[in-house]
This record gives structure tokens, sequence and C-alpha cells, in this order.
């Protein structure tokens, strides 16, 4: 029997448009996953969906039940939306009829460890040596999820996520990420215990910054690596940049701010396959 | 003498929303340029402006009295929007009280010959052998604008749009542009008389495509070069593919959308700029 929900006053619905805001998530320790490719590569993952909200009105295909018995198979409650209380409830311009909603989990540094336990991923291509991304205080959730699409094509072991201004749980991180965030393990962490963490595993870090004499391209970017980037507005913390055993620069020929961080990780990012012959 | 306007119902704003829409854009020969920063990338590249919309009340900084000066002094007409009406006038989610219609250009592949006259612009580091970029029918504006920001930070020489689907006075690509769409030249044109006039040049054209058995970074994308990308739907057409002299790929850690062509453009454009020694 599944619940069908058509009056706006319904208080599951009014916790799913709380849930859009970061207290309430965090509160509740779960998140939102809209739209049929983003709960598809959860159930994938086998990430667990709690619930998953359902409104036929608004399906684009015809694939959408063979989606919704997997999910209830997997342990999902379901409930029936009407075609307004649906719109109330999706946080995308076009919904698609479908969202979940799905227990944040946390990873430690341990959890990225290569050869401490299982591997989390199977189709990284980065070699015997660490290959980790970190974030420092990135603002806008749609970078962070175009840097994890970046980590993920990259073949990156994991992302850590230093001093988050948005969280890895934001609406619009899951949506940019494509599903990504279901793959690729990324760490929320300090960044003193994260530096802690690479010097005590002999991993160098690369820090790119206007500053730096060397182009990205001269640097060795090959061995035990983290790259380290910094938020929008700020770029790298001095914590960070003093600490960098590989300073680098990306050249630019046009205007200041053509690359914005997210572009400049994936060149970077790239570079870095490049040179560790992926 | 400034004229206010004050009602929803002016048919002056009725024109501005109308210019959201290609046809009307394209049957009025003019585009729109929304935000303080673009409308002033658009007077420090001589782009001129017919008219300058603009309304106090969603003024953000102290600055826009001096824009609005620079633009009245090279030619633009000014109008003072109200609040409402102004917000009706706006594209953009958050608006900042500046909008401006702009004639559009038609450039032609003269305007991007190396050596044919005066150079466009004076930031290009690509060095003496032509460096440029052509996609093919691109269908989303944030990708089209993303994707000139490339070209701009990567000193092509210019870039060349084939068959759009979306067209460069988008409102979108000239925000998702940052006003790059005024500084990098940018050429629209159809397919064939694309290829024979880099033929004609001697430009060798490289393609990236998921079939390509040589990476990206083993292929010489020195000399004269077009790298040619295609639709984010459909990725090149056969009449480019079967052309490519250089057709390559991009190797694939994750999942299979990873990078999308804004983000395989920037890699394959940055490759080139190393292997050119930029």
């Amino acid at each position: 029997m599944i619940e069908k929900i058509t009056s706006l006053q319904n208080p599951r619905l009014k916790q799913l448009v709380r849930l859009r805001d970061r207290r309430p998530r965090d509160e509740a320790g779960v998140f939102l996953v809209e739209g049929y490719r983003e709960i598809r590569r959860a159930l994938e993952k086998d990430v667990r969906l709690d619930e998953l909200y359902f409104s036929p009105d608004w399906f684009l295909g015809e694939n959408e039940p063979e989606l919704m018995a997997r999910a209830q198979a997997a342990g999902a409650q379901l409930f029936e939306l009407s075609k307004d209380t649906f719109a109330k409830a999706a946080y995308r311009e076009r919904p698609d009829g479908l969202l979940a909603v799905a227990p944040q989990w946390k990873r430690t540094l341990a959890d990225i460890e290569k050869g401490s336990g299982p591997e989390l991923r199977s189709d990284r291509n980065s070699g015997p040596d660490p290959f980790l991304l970190v974030v420092e205080a990135i603002e806008k959730p749609g970078n962070l999820g175009t840097i994890l699409r970046s980590a993920d094509a990259a073949g990156c072991d994991g992302v850590i996520v230093c001093d988050p201004v948005t969280d890895l749980f934001n609406p619009n991180v899951v949506r940019a990420s494509t599903g990504v965030l279901f793959s690729v393990p990324c760490v929320v962490e300090e960044s003193a215990p994260v530096l802690a963490w690479l010097r005590r595993r002999g991993i160098r870090i690369a820090a790119t910054t206007p500053a730096a004499e060397k182009l990205y391209t001269d640097a060795d970017l090959r061995g035990p690596l983290a790259i380290v980037m910094g938020s929008e507005q700020y770029g790298l913390s001095e914590f960070w940049l003093k600490e960098a055993d590989l300073p680098v620069r990306i050249p630019m020929a046009g205007q200041a701010d053509s690359l914005n961080v997210a572009m400049a990780t994936m060149i970077t990012l790239f570079e870095a396959v490049r040179q560790r012959g992926a």
C-alpha cells in the first residue's frame, strides 16, 4: 500500500522542502537525490535510499516504474505525489517526477588509504601511488559538483573537502556531480588533520597559485600526490600555500577570471594523469 | 533628459523581454548584455551599446553611475526603470540593475586569419601558427559560454562555431562567457566552408572521439591546428570525423559522462598549450 500525498500541507512534503537547507538536512542526517539519472546511479552504487517520492504526471520516459521497483526492493519506502505537491517538493526547474531521501554518510581519511582495506573503487586508474584531490572552502555547489566529476574522470583515489562552505549533500552538489558523489570517495575534514595525514604518508602537495614561478606542466606530478585547490574568491589559504611542495601556476592568455576553480582543477588533474601515464 | 519607464506595458520593456528569444533578436539585429561585469567588459573592448537600461533600486555597489556615464559617452541612450519594470526586463535570477542592448556583429573567417590585417586580439600567446577551436552544433548556452572562456584562457586565435543550435548572442552565452564573447574572435559558419578554409590554409584538424586509438597527449598538437569538438548529445558528425588528421581520445577513469563537452574542450586546449610551449 503506497501512501498518496495530495495536500500541500502534508508534513512529509514540508520536510522535503526543508531538506534543501543545510541545517535541517544535517539534523535529520539525510539528503535529497532528485532525478532519474541520479537515483539510478545511487542504486547502482548501493547507496541506501530511505524514501522515494514519485509523481507519474511528471515522468519523462517509461523506465520509472522499473527504477521504483528496484528502489523498493532495496528498502526504500514509496510515496506517490500529485502533480502540484511534487512541483512543490522538487527543487529542479524541470522535475522528472522522482525524488529520493537518502541517509548522509561520513567517510574518514582511513577510507581513502590505499592498502588499508577493501578499495572503495574498482575503476581507479591511478596506479600504485595515492592520487588525491584536496579542495579548500569551495563556495559554489555547482563548482564542487563539477570538481567531483573531474576527479572521477581523472581516476583520483579520493577527494578531501576541507573546511567546506558548501556541504557535500547540498542538492546542487548532487545534481552538478551527476551522481559522481556516489562513486568518488569524498572525505570532509579540517585542513590541519588533513595536512598531518598527508605528511605522515609521504604524499607530496601540489598547489596552484598565480604567484608560482613554475608552470604546472613543468612540475613532476608523479608519485604519491595531492593536488590542493583553493576557494573561488580567495584562492588557497596561507596554511596550504606555505606547505606546498610544488607551487605551480597555469598559464593564462585571456582575461583574469577566464578559468574558474573548477576549470583550473580539471586542467591540473589531467596534466597529472598525463604524467602518471594513465 | 533620461526617459523613465514605470509601466509594465511600455513597448520598450516588452521588446527587451522579446530579445531573450532568438528570432526577435536576429530580426532586430541586437542582443542583450546584462550585468555590471559584462557591460564593463563590452565597453573595455569598444563594443558599441545602443541602449542602457538602469534601475538604482537594484544596484549592488557604487560604481554604477560611472559605468553609465562611460556608456553614455560612448553613444548609448540611457533609460531609467522602476524596480518592478526592471525585474521584468532582467533575465537573471539576481539582477544588478544594469541591462544593455548592443548591435550584433558578424565576423568572417578572414577576420581570424593571421597576418591578414590588424590582429583582433593583442593578448594571444599562441605563437606564429594558427591555433583555433571549432565547435559543432553545441546545444547548451552554458557550455558554449564556458568553451569561449577556455579558448580565451588558452590563447586561441579564434573560435569557429559551426551549424550552431545555440546562437552566440543568447543571453546565457553572454553570461556564461563572463564577457569573453567580446574579446575572443568568434565566427559563425557552416561546416563545409570552414573545412575548405582550414584545408586551404594547411591547418591540421584534431578531433576528440572515444573511438580514437591515440591519446590526445600522444598526438602532436603543435603547428597550425584546429581542435574540433562535437555536440553534447551526438559528438562529432561524420563530416568532421572522417576529415580528422588527428583523431584522439581523452582517457576516462570514471562514469561515462563525467566529462562534458566543455570539460573535454578545456583539457584538449590546455594540452595543446603545453605542447606549443606557451
